[in-house]
């Protein structure tokens, strides 16, 4: 199983991504690793580490996308870039069955979609973070920001998506989605999600459980949530704010409460590290980016080698479990029944 | 000052709302408190305490809306309840300044908005609740629920809105004001967003920082953050949820921890729940709802003694700051400069 990986996307690249792969590397026998990117730099990142040489190979590729880079713009005239260039080698490989990168989000969306093209029938592909729960297995958040205007007819496809990947990720047969809301009742939502809701209800292929509100969302209740790309943003980062922000009064709390506090911190350290590292939903693996013709893993652009290792663990995870003829078998099921008419691709 | 208090509203009514009245009469000589709701329940809830009776008056209102009803027939319908009596009161009394309710929200939206009439040039009025930050100053968010789908105009009013009560609140001057989005970046955000942003950023009576991130929402960088209130809903409630889920974690990490959990548990004991309290948006009062004729505070349902005595006081803050009068004056000033054709009401 060959991944390929972006050697210079996210703030600690080389250095963690390479790292990453040779976790990984180690971690499964059978994983063999593309890195994409400057080829001297990895090379000496590489330098007086001992791994398998035969499972790991270099792409040169001197440019890199930056966040500043506008994607559109940046993915037609950085024809050189890691990103670029390892996208266009999934696309051309048979091999090749995924793509890891922790760049800039914008730029690797646009570069997948243009280079794997959408599965047929997806009106829209969407970016779907596995997010921890209180019960402990994951939720799948679709989407949390690829698309900020949305038709219900999306939101449906997100929802069948999404299950596809809860499916490949857990041993979930039938995954539970809800709807992202403002109320737990039917009758909640905007104009979008009350009409996304009929959809969402009369579809046989996923399992509907109707809206979730935002309190819900980590509950453990669903194993699906899906919303708007603009609201699945604002849940993600308002849940990820709050859990920086506790932590922090929480530090500044122990700083100011004198000895009993500092002591009480150092014995309750390995249940403090323990709801970070449940909470970082970073140290699990990337987001995937569903609808494309392969698995693409998008890590958090602060990943070090832990979450790039587990990025690509993700990605091997994904391609091996089919997750994307799952995609397209469940797309043109719903294609046939529901909305035919409708189900055209939006360019 | 007087403020009526809808005894029968919330979980914990009415024995809950009478000892927060109770509270707050006697940390405020100048209070007087109008408990509206059923007399006998009131009353046997007051015995055995020794209060100011010239402060505290009891108006009888046999009836209570539930968060079964329908609100907008409940309101219609249920003419003696505590939430509809306590609102006409309020607009009748030109002593009665303010109202506090920890009943159905929607109920209470909807009979505001009926009996005390909008604000004139106010699009919609809006939800408002001020949440902790890590600086330790609120910041406001606005709307969080009242209006699901809205037009820019409307979240410009939003924030006018919620920088009078952010002044009203606080001794700040000019508050910052951020517009809830999937980024920081100017151009982020969907149409509605993006529409907004011109009008915010044109507006000379609010100091517009631009884009906020739901990550940056509790940073204290804000003092303001305007959203639609489906987005604002989703901020809110996912906090809520991420901060109710790390504890959660936290306590189940401590049970399974042994001994020397339980012991660093104990000694962390203040600064934990010095966290918790500063994480409580509701032990520091209610929402606020601006854009109507008077002051009115929506406690949460689940609201105890403690949250109902500070609505009552945050009530008689914002009464006292003449925050009614400021929303009508900077509405008036945004109206006659910048689209005073499209201010009209909407209805």
């Amino acid at each position: 199983m060959k991944i390929i990986v972006d050697a210079m996307g996210g703030d600690n690249a080389p250095k963690e991504v390479v790292l990453g792969a040779l976790d990984a590397l180690k971690a499964k026998q059978s994983l063999h690793v593309v890195l994409v990117g400057d080829k001297s730099l990895i090379a000496s990142e590489l330098a007086g580490h001992t791994y398998d040489v035969a499972r790991l190979e270099i792409v040169h590729a001197p440019e890199v996308i930056t966040n500043d880079d506008q994607p559109t713009t940046a993915v037609k005239t950085k024809k050189e870039s890691s990103v670029v260039k390892g996208l266009e080698l999934l696309a051309s490989d048979p091999d090749a069955l995924g793509f890891v990168s922790a760049g800039a989000t914008g730029a690797v969306l646009v570069a997948a979609y243009m280079k794997l093209g959408r599965i047929k029938g997806v009106s829209r592909p969407a970016l779907a973070p596995a997010l921890p729960t209180v019960k402990g297995k994951p939720v799948v958040l679709c989407d949390c920001g690829a698309n900020v205007d949305c038709k219900p007819l999306n939101l449906l496809h997100f929802a069948v998506m999404a299950s596809a990947f809860s499916c490949a990720m857990t041993d979930t047969v039938k995954p539970s989605v809800g709807l992202l809301s403002n109320g737990a009742e039917d009758k909640k939502g905007n104009e979008l999600n009350r009409e996304a809701f009929e959809l969402l209800k009369a579809s046989p292929y996923i399992d509907f459980k109707g809206n979730c509100e935002a309190r819900d969302m980590l509950s453990g209740d669903f194993d699906v949530v899906v919303a708007d790309g603009f609201n699945g943003n604002i849940a993600l980062k308002s849940a990820e704010g709050t859990a920086g922000a506790i932590f922090s009064i929480l530090m500044d709390g122990v700083k100011k409460g004198g000895l009993r506090a500092k002591l009480g911190a150092l014995m309750l350290k390995p249940v403090l590290k323990e709801v970070k590292t449940r909470m970082d939903y970073n140290s699990q693996g990337g987001a995937c980016f569903l609808g494309v013709n392969k698995v693409v893993v998008k890590a958090h652009g602060a990943s070090k080698r832990k979450s790039i290792c587990a990025s690509i663990l993700q990605a091997r995870k994904l391609a091996k479990s089919g997750v994307v003829e799952k995609i397209r078998a469940s797309v043109r099921a719903t294609e046939e029944t529901d909305g035919k008419a409708d189900a055209k691709s939006e360019d």
